[in-house]
């Protein structure tokens, strides 16, 4: 115990000073700060986002869809910048309230259908287009098992773990022990699974493997968080092997390029509106 | 910056001086730590959960079920003493691999699917029995739109909001604040769309109601946390007629009481094998 403990107040105000790289997008309301409507371009799928492990998760769906020859997965892909706040304007908010990227308007139905969260973007792609999701009742369960898995366990990476070794503007101890704690739990999770089966629901590659590889792919490659050192990314060889085939894909290389802003330039595609685009 | 900063090593180890109520289930490694089976009755569901809001979700949803009068949905359901390690016995890891309640066996299916996360297993069941989930298109996505944002947000109420107010062993102001900023804004963005409907994908109750109301219900009503006050819960009156519409099916209350070992006696009803149980 600190020798000047903190304590709560009775009822909390938003008093604190600021923290962190993302401190001026947080805030404790909800809702739109300003009008804006949104781009539409001229496919039925119409796509908000960013390059980050969310955003790329949709992406890389949508070019695996396309390498299968579906053509009415064209897709526009808008740019949102999430440090100057465009997830705020009201046209974003009408699509997802929740003011995260990425976002989905489905304009093929009448009126078009809006799917916010990556997981239930993914779950809704897979099944319009009868792909990456096993049709037999014990391999489609143990695909949505995974996929919630890591809904649930992704903001202990990115809200803990990414936060406090990362973003936040001091180094807090015992939150790092937590989070680096929780991270390396996961890991082993998926390393023992891996090493049933090569790929997360058995022997084919699905939606559950795109979204955990977003996160936690990207994460022993040292291509999120520079922490593979860290967290001894070496150990989980199931994990490394998995992450490498993943990677190789070429869809997953072109998904990843999507709407990205930093890095390479050849590898920034800020907005994408037909394949020539990643060509 | 505080005077004596903290460093992350180079290769985190776990060497940390444990921490708050539940430090002794944490580690950092997975798979089960001990051999042990797990109890199956007679009912095709196998149910391994306690009543925490990630468990309520499934005995509520299987109790609606049986008052519909699906006599199918019958389940056992069995204590997991999370305090105790049961979550890492190898019956229970063979089912779920992350260690988490709940936990459902199919044993109709041969062989015998196992579902894990909260999330999943509410998809499931509302998949297999055809309730809760609508069957149109645009109220199915939003349906799921919604169970996805709660998988996602309450591990920021729960790991982040809940351990950092409340089980930590120190009040650490930074936390504190980021997660209370959080929990605020996600109890904004669940005011703002329940006063455009009854319920969160709309004119019906959904699975997503469930899962949602199993940790903000409880929060704004004061049952989880005991911070109701510090977040100023009455000021989310959307929310707060909401959750007391819920809280007041009779289901709600069945499903609450299972698998329950603390509080009042009368609602504590450990195992669950019969209706009888919770008459």
């Amino acid at each position: 115990m600190s020798k000047t403990a903190y304590v709560p107040p009775t009822v909390w105000h938003n008093d604190a000073p600021s923290g962190g790289q993302f401190a001026s997008i947080n805030r404790p309301t909800a809702g739109p700060t300003h009008e804006k409507e949104l781009p539409v371009g001229k496919h039925p799928l119409q796509l908000y986002s960013l390059a980050t492990p969310n955003g790329i998760k949709v992406t890389i769906l949508l070019e695996e869809l396309l390498a299968l020859g579906h053509s009415d997965a064209e897709y526009d892909a808008w740019l949102i910048r999430i440090n100057e706040g465009d997830q705020f304007g009201s046209g974003f908010v009408g699509i997802n309230p929740n003011s995260k990227i990425p976002a989905l308007l489905d304009r093929s139905a009448t009126p078009p259908i809006r799917v916010f969260e990556s997981g239930s973007i993914l779950l809704y792609l897979a099944e319009k287009f009868g792909q990456f999701l096993p049709e037999d009742l014990a391999g489609r369960t143990e695909t949505l098992n995974w996929l919630f898995w890591q809904m649930g366990a992704a903001p202990y990476l990115g809200g803990g773990f990414g936060h406090f070794y990362v973003y936040a503007p001091e180094k807090i101890e015992y939150a790092i022990n937590r989070f680096t704690m929780e991270a390396k739990r996961q890991l082993d999770v998926l390393d023992r699974r891996l090493a049933q089966s090569p790929y997360l629901a058995g022997e084919h590659y699905t939606i559950a493997d795109i979204a955990v590889w977003a996160w936690y792919g990207q994460l022993v490659r040292g291509t999120v968080y520079s922490a593979a050192q860290f967290l001894a990314a070496h150990e989980y060889t199931h994990v490394q092997r998995w992450a490498e085939v993943i990677a190789n894909r070429p869809a997953v290389k072109r998904g990843m390029r999507v709407n990205r802003t930093w890095g390479d330039e050849p590898n920034q595609v800020p907005e994408r509106h037909e394949a020539a685009d990643l060509d």
